[in-house]
């Protein structure tokens, strides 16, 4: 088959693919009409013809219409149209057309995929789905786990309730069968590694008594009665972090943030002194988070600084969880494969763009995406850059066997551990969950395969969309508005496909009215401004604050000439936030008058903010 | 209007709605692509027609129809049918076709729920759908609270979530303000009411020192610093009350599960001696579950004697949290409201049902319903009896300031105070949350009010088929299989519309053989026996195990001839557990014609099942 054309992948900014939409939607709904008709042909229909004739029943039926129309109403006049170029805000653009009819068919069947039996077609696609993404992810597929879960925050959540019970066993291990760890002190097995916990669990298992040390461990005696140390994340971490840490009973004052440079990733010289600053005071490392695409910044951290530190770190003695945050950058990792899903040379990666120019990915880049693996678990979102419609999170593990700590079968009722991969429920945070979500999933996978002839192509796209986005800012000459003249300035050169941008006037060295400036922009390219359906173009934002980020974001403002004394004073910059999934800002033709039609835009509300002022 | 008339709710048993859902969907697509169309005008097709003619395009365009054909039919080949009468098994049954196209509708714009910014139109949607769970459920809504959750775990969490860091305040403020409870033993401190503790962080706020106190309590310092005590649950609760106990960092060993009786309800004196005997311990209750249909019985706690101990123990000193786990049976209290959502009389409820000789509900269950609102918190899902496709769940607060106990708004941001109602992911576990799901819900809410007229009628038509379910099985005489003669007979008289049965062989008093006809029984009533699409008639099923009940289950097994010893022997009684959603069993003619029919696909099975042993 040829290659996929992403022109045939989405509905379209003008809806340029309807017919094949609605003719696709059609058939999918005729077929399940006749499924329903041809089940049990002996049964006879139980709504009667005569019934439609009940005034009830027409009254209905014309309820029922008037409450959708209220609703379509209610869409059509606050939606955010981001189907469309114009829309350059959060990590949204249109979703894959066959994800969305996937889930459409899929939610008349109405599959619960907590229990096989509910969901005997979806399940098996989730597990499907979890292991593509695993085996996308560089782990080994026949070691490694996946599954679907409602977001990036639920993963997340998974990965600490992973890491806590797991790094907790060697002290119950201590209490029920002090033999196998008789030589080591309790500092020694807060310190071990996850591949020598789970090792140990083998032995326990073999021993018998492994369910006596899963009630000795966090899981059974509670936060209470263990004191399990710090995670580390870095000051970019999106906020499920601290509800992480909250909800787990791990406590906001053991989540220790590592500072970033002024290019957002996680400084790793600050993280190695964070550990050893730590182990110095005998305070044990839960878990390490690296970050593949902050949220706010599309930042990527050196996944392979964190993974060789690691290694170093438990040579020494000290180890822990080590989990990536890839929710928003997780499927770039696609760019990076070839169809056999062996990682590419960085060269070949560099030519695959029609910009190579580019040069991307850099050097670091590169490897921290090949570096991805050495992680324990990774969350990652197909409704971020897998183009699925909400809500589709996901969370990967290296290692299965980790799943035992956080199973909840009755072990003791007999014919239950045949359906185990099946009863997601019991081994997963979430119970209920739809099996609609899983056949999105599944069904872009299979017609978009991950690697770089499938999804690594509309990444690439955005990417090169994101170049050229990036790349205008940088060249954009100043902007004169009666007597003053504006400068905008993007925050960092993006990692993947997010440009972070503010104005300023320049002369200006006020940073609380460069924030004024930016703020009265972004009010009105959101919801602020009045109808999003009339917007010209739509944005969103963000707030990088000292308090958070350190002097991290201190050389951007001074690109601007604000001094460092007013980052000091106001200790915040507000900034525009564009993320660039739409495909189509690649060709340098369709950029060019978008991008026009942008900076009329944004001389317009410059021009309406400095009124204001 | 008149009343909703049922037959026009759903897509039907033998899709008798066709013609309106599939112009309805119709009408609904068309809108969308056209919102798509008519946005900025002046912006041409990004997608131009020649493209259509490319080689590659219609290959894309293929793959795309083969990939969800392949979807289509393997949803056929092993989905549940649950639209069908010879469905009764989960709590499934067809969706309110309303609620299908408002999903379908909403999904095409895909907002999400985290953020204002991503979802204008559906977080008010959720907001607005939670006020009405929150007044159905006795709330005053003016200081209640509620929202979607992907499904009734979550719910359960965030209600463990609340409870924990809301009683940990006090002793946050003997550190924090210790003037504030100067007078009060740690003891004390740990048995005050929520409502005491509320008006207590309302001075705290008053002396500008919350915040400090909040990092003081289990949010901020983590669940090492803390001793909360028990958490009190029925021995029918769902597995997510053990899960919930894991991932909060409590430990199963705090969950404490107290005695049901044959009903397999709460034993509200075994209750009392629970919260006695841990006091006379000095350990305190962190909060105590009442559950509204249980999972796997139907059964509806007492809520009402719950309440009326809670407000004994807290006039001697002893106080906790009271969630209510009405996922499952949450949305019956429609059937006790008025149009105006007046708490009905008894008998104006008895007399709703087309049979009143059935006189539901009986006192205890009346009571129970009328005393919800005397909880802290419910879980209620909308997927389950509030017919919603997958995923809904909810979570409903009486006092919504409890919100800044788990709130993560970056309180020193400027500016984001004003979007609090609209940050749903701020205050609640998940983040990316879809709007499509609130759309759904609060499009059924609209259709449907939520009162005795509305929802009332569906789930009264549910309990009356599941009357006629529960009398036939008690009334079926002996089957005769060659030379052996079989009894049936049901756990319980259903509270709600589960029944959960069991066949015997008369005269046989071994329990493991009875369990093994049950469960091939079961194994022909489920995917277990071939394709679904194929089946008879489908069910589910449990287990009732002596660890976990204790000896409720005595009197049903004993109804067989088996004797107690049996019970102590084996410990496990297998039982069919069906659920009757459906609304087309009340009608005596319908349920005659299924029920003649279950009863020879069941002669066919333990002819079947005999024949194996």
């Amino acid at each position: 088959m040829s290659k996929t054309n992403l022109n045939a992948l989405f509905l379209g900014p003008k809806s340029e693919n309807k017919r094949f939409f609605s003719e696709m939607l059609r058939f999918l709904m005729e077929d399940h009409i006749s499924w329903r008709e041809n089940f049990h042909p002996e049964d006879p229909p139980l709504i009667t013809p005569e019934e439609h004739d009940h005034a009830s029943f027409q009254d209905t039926l014309q309820k029922t219409r008037e409450v959708l129309v209220d609703l379509a109403g209610r869409l059509e006049m606050s939606s955010n149209p981001w189907f469309s170029p114009r829309y350059l805000g959060h990590m949204n653009s249109d979703t894959i057309m066959a994800a969305n009819l996937g889930y459409m068919l899929a939610l008349l069947y109405n599959p619960n995929n907590c229990a096989y039996e509910g969901s005997p077609a979806t399940t098996e696609l989730e597990v499907e789905a979890g292991l593509q993404l695993a085996r996308m992810l560089g782990y080994d597929p026949d070691k490694a786990w996946g599954h679907i879960t409602s977001g990036g925050t639920i993963a997340n959540y998974e990965a600490i309730w992973v890491a806590r019970n797991l790094k907790s066993i060697p002290l119950a291990v201590k209490k029920v069968s002090p033999d196998l760890v008789s030589s080591m002190s309790d500092w020694e097995l807060l310190n071990q590694s996850p591949g020598w916990i789970l090792d140990l669990m083998d032995r326990v298992k073999a021993e018998g008594c492994f369910e006596e040390v899963r009630d000795h461990s966090i899981r059974g005696r509670g936060m209470s009665e263990f004191q399990m140390g710090k995670i580390l994340v870095p000051q970019s971490k999106h906020y499920s972090w601290n509800k992480a840490a909250d909800i787990l009973g791990i406590g906001l004052q053991n989540l220790q943030f590592v500072p970033v440079k002024s290019d957002f990733r996680m400084d790793i010289k600050a993280l190695a002194h964070a550990i050893d600053q730590n182990a110095a005071q005998r305070i044990p490392i839960l878990a390490v988070i690296g970050v593949v695409g902050s949220t706010e910044e599309g930042a990527v951290d050196n996944i392979h600084e964190i993974a060789a530190l690691r290694d170093t770190c438990t040579a020494k003695g000290i180890s822990f969880y080590f989990h990536i945050d890839a929710a928003y950058g997780g499927y770039a990792r696609t760019v990076f494969l070839d169809d056999q899903h062996r990682f590419l040379d960085r060269n070949e990666v560099i030519k695959k763009f029609q910009r190579p120019d580019l040069n991307w990915p850099c050097i670091d880049l590169y490897r921290a995406f090949k570096a991805i693996p050495q992680a324990d678990s990774v969350t990652i979102d197909p409704h971020k850059l897998g183009y699925i419609p909400y809500s589709a999170g996901g969370f990967v593990l290296k290692d299965k066997r980790v799943l035992d700590l956080i199973s909840y079968f009755a072990a003791y009722v007999s014919g239950q551990k045949d359906e185990m991969p099946g009863l997601l429920g019991s081994y997963i945070m979430e119970g209920s969950k739809p099996g609609a979500a899983a056949a999105a999933v599944w069904t872009a996978h299979e017609l978009l395969a991950l690697h770089q002839d499938g999804y690594g192509e509309i990444i690439r796209c955005g990417i090169e969309g994101t170049a050229n986005f990036f790349q205008a800012l940088r060249d954009e000459p100043p902007i004169t508005i009666k007597n003053d003249r504006f400068m905008v300035e993007p925050l960092i050169r993006p990692d993947l496909n997010m440009v972070d941008f503010a104005f300023n006037r320049i002369g200006n060295v006020d940073l609380n009215e460069m924030n004024r400036l930016n703020q009265a922009i972004y009010n009105e390219s959101s919801f602020r401004g009045g109808p999003l359906y009339a917007n010209e173009w739509i944005a969103s934002k963000t707030s990088l604050n000292r308090r958070e980020y350190g002097e991290a974001p201190l050389p951007f403002i001074e690109k601007f000439g604000v001094p460092t004394s007013q980052w000091e004073h106001v200790g915040e910059v507000f900034v525009l936030r564009s993320t660039v999934m739409t495909p189509y800002l690649m060709k340098p033709s369709v950029f060019e008058e978008y991008h026009h039609r942008f900076m009329q835009t944004m001389r317009k509300r410059l021009s309406k903010a400095v009124t204001q002022f």
